[in-house]
């Protein structure tokens, strides 16, 4: 848990505006850190629509089985979130699920929600029994300290192996009237395609309908949180929720410009969860072009992607374009050797099966040496394309994972 | 090239019996590496059948794309196969094809075999144009100092980041004629289902037709090459070639006691491989059985066994059956979290979607002390059973594929 700053880390966490209709509150409940916060509970005003996208995992934990049961129901009351750090309540029976119902119902009756409207989320370690009574009671505190301001508490609370706590914010004018779009997640290891980040919480004061806010939420995270990876292995837990206030008192339905600013926020907050990729010294972008379908060049860029041997390369600053040739083979999607190109930033390596006749490997290797490596590859069939983002595989990886049980 | 030994390695090389009918050569030609041998040629008896299995890869390498057009081939002739490591000749455009074409031509000269008769493997790096007129330069030598009972030269010269040599053999009672079989492999990482081991050959002096061969090979290794990893990254070059040479006279068309002498041959260079893993300091067994197909459990051995979450605990000696739960949810078959059970060898560790009450964490952490390790999960849905293997994934991994372009 003292793991030090990601080199890849923002400078700073940005500064989120306050979302009408939202409020926060973290504290230290020591369900299993000490000496940290580690459940936050954000608070919402009637007629909040929640919209969400859950791990596809089949052993997936009980408070993602629970949330998706409760997706669909009546927002005319207010709504709850309620996030711990420390224990994932997975794996854990039947009283992973009395847990879930027991914090339900004390969040539901500290907060004045109706239970069907408390959404919860665990993080952290699975298969032990989570210690709920010291969740619940900090509820009184945690439901008496809430603030419009104090987003980034919650972003902090909810922390695991992260080494900083991820937010976003986007502002977009519709019809006259500014609405706003804050969003935090937390999201370090354990991340894959099929909701790849852990959680992630996004609030705006834009008026939107249920329906239409799934639909949103579900098309952006094809291309965002579906789009990362940092070891391949997919979380019990992974859980987005959209909330919209409506107190801006603006609809957004079909508008471009919430959808672009809503895509610019999960972007961002997807990128952060990869410069957080336990180990990460490279963040990684591969862009896919000419591949026979959008879904093949998704599958190519995963597969360079996931690739052991291309990420320790990385690591290496070794331009070793031979193992993303190898990556490519072994797809098991539509390449043709002689038709790919590969290219290191702005340097073409290889082309038409071979190597590029002007490469020289040095310019490949001074690409390697930064810490925004761009592999673009063209497998020159068709018109599908794909961009996904993962970072490179250190000895700090092993570190981490090896040596201490998250 | 200078690893330490694989701590999983055998005491020693075994002792292969001489297969009538194929003899042996090896020589340092320099294709990259210096000091060491890197050059094979086996010379095979008219008649002698051979039958092969090959990586899926889509770019595979040009010596692949060759010994698949020639295994159906008239045996009336003699054959031949050279091997050589430091360069695997793949992605290296019409090149590559040249290289191969000029190879063969000049053993076909020298050994006084067709150059449809003549299969090459080649191994190494990817993406380099190979020096294949040192390999064509050393024939004369190779083909002058053939000698039956040089199998082990030939099993050290195909070596790349290997730690050991790879030999297996067995010998089985046919109708009153012993009928002998000897194998030797290489291979350490890029190792991955879809013809899991880099490169294998196998020869006996047993009499079996092409086709029959053909299917007894493709067969077996479902079972052997085809259930390890190393890595989950799969090579360019994979290439398992079985020579039948026919000299002991007598046919083994479906003699069983054959098969089985094979499948032991295949099983223990397939884990001679896993256990010079890159890297590799523990041999892991992951038993899967109550699948709903063999297929589904195949699918879940394989997402624990390339689970760097599960490989990075196994390094660190944690029995954190929670990332195997996390691997069966995110394999993507059918699996019940409320019916699957997890052992650490003898040691049960989990039943019915939570750990078992009496499980000790001490007695899980004593199974991982070892060096052999046994997971075990039974999933409660049905017959399907699998077995497959890995070993952890350790910080030398990444000092040896980050630090050298292999």
């Amino acid at each position: 848990m003292t793991s030090p700053l990601s080199p890849l880390a923002p400078d700073q966490f940005p500064d989120l505006p306050v979302i009408d209709g939202v409020s926060f509150a973290a504290t230290a409940a020591g369900v299993r850190y000490q000496g940290r916060t580690d459940v936050m509970l954000a608070v919402l005003q009637p007629g909040t629509t929640i919209a969400g996208v859950f791990t596809t995992s089949s052993t997936r934990a009980a408070p993602v089985l629970d949330c998706q049961d409760k997706l669909g129901g009546d927002p005319t009351a207010g709504a709850a979130i309620l996030v711990n750090s420390g224990n994932a309540n997975a794996f854990t029976g039947h009283y992973g699920q009395t847990s879930v119902e027991e914090v339900v119902a004390a969040v539901s009756k500290t907060a004045g929600v109706p239970a069907h409207r408390v959404f919860t989320s665990s993080t952290g370690v699975i298969g032990e029994p989570m210690a709920h009574d010291r969740i619940i009671d900090k509820l009184q505190d945690l439901t008496r300290t809430q603030d419009p301001t104090k987003i980034k508490d919650a972003a902090q609370a909810i922390m695991t192996t992260d080494t900083f706590p991820k937010g976003s914010a986007a502002q977009v004018d519709v019809e006259g009237t500014a609405v706003s779009i804050a969003g935090i997640a937390k999201g370090s290891g354990m991340i894959a395609p099929d909701m790849a980040t852990m959680l992630v919480y996004i609030f705006t004061d834009a008026r939107i309908g249920q329906a239409d806010l799934q639909n949103l939420i579900s098309r952006l995270n094809a291309k965002t949180f579906n789009c990362i990876t940092v070891d391949s292995d997919t979380s019990t837990s992974d859980t987005l929720l959209a909330c919209a206030t409506g107190a801006a008192g603006v609809d957004v339905t079909g508008h471009a410009g919430f959808e672009a600013a809503l895509h610019k926020v999960m972007q961002d907050l997807a990128h952060q969860v990869v410069r957080d990729g336990e180990g990460a010294s490279k963040f990684v972008e591969v862009k896919v072009t000419g591949a026979a379908t959008d879904a093949d060049a998704h599958t190519h860029g995963m597969a360079i992607a996931n690739s052991p041997l291309v990420k320790t390369a990385i690591a290496g600053e070794d331009p070793n374009w031979g193992r993303i040739v190898m990556a490519i083979g072994k797809s098991g999607v539509a390449a043709d050797r002689d038709k790919l190109s590969i290219s290191f930033g702005d340097v073409l390596v290889a082309e038409k099966g071979w190597v590029n006749p002007t490469y020289r490997e040095e310019d490949g290797a001074q690409h390697m040496k930064g810490d925004a490596i761009q592999i673009h590859v063209d497998l020159g069939l068709g018109a599908g394309a794909a961009t996904v983002w993962t970072c490179d595989l250190t000895h700090r990886y092993i570190d981490i994972n090896a040596d201490y049980r998250s």
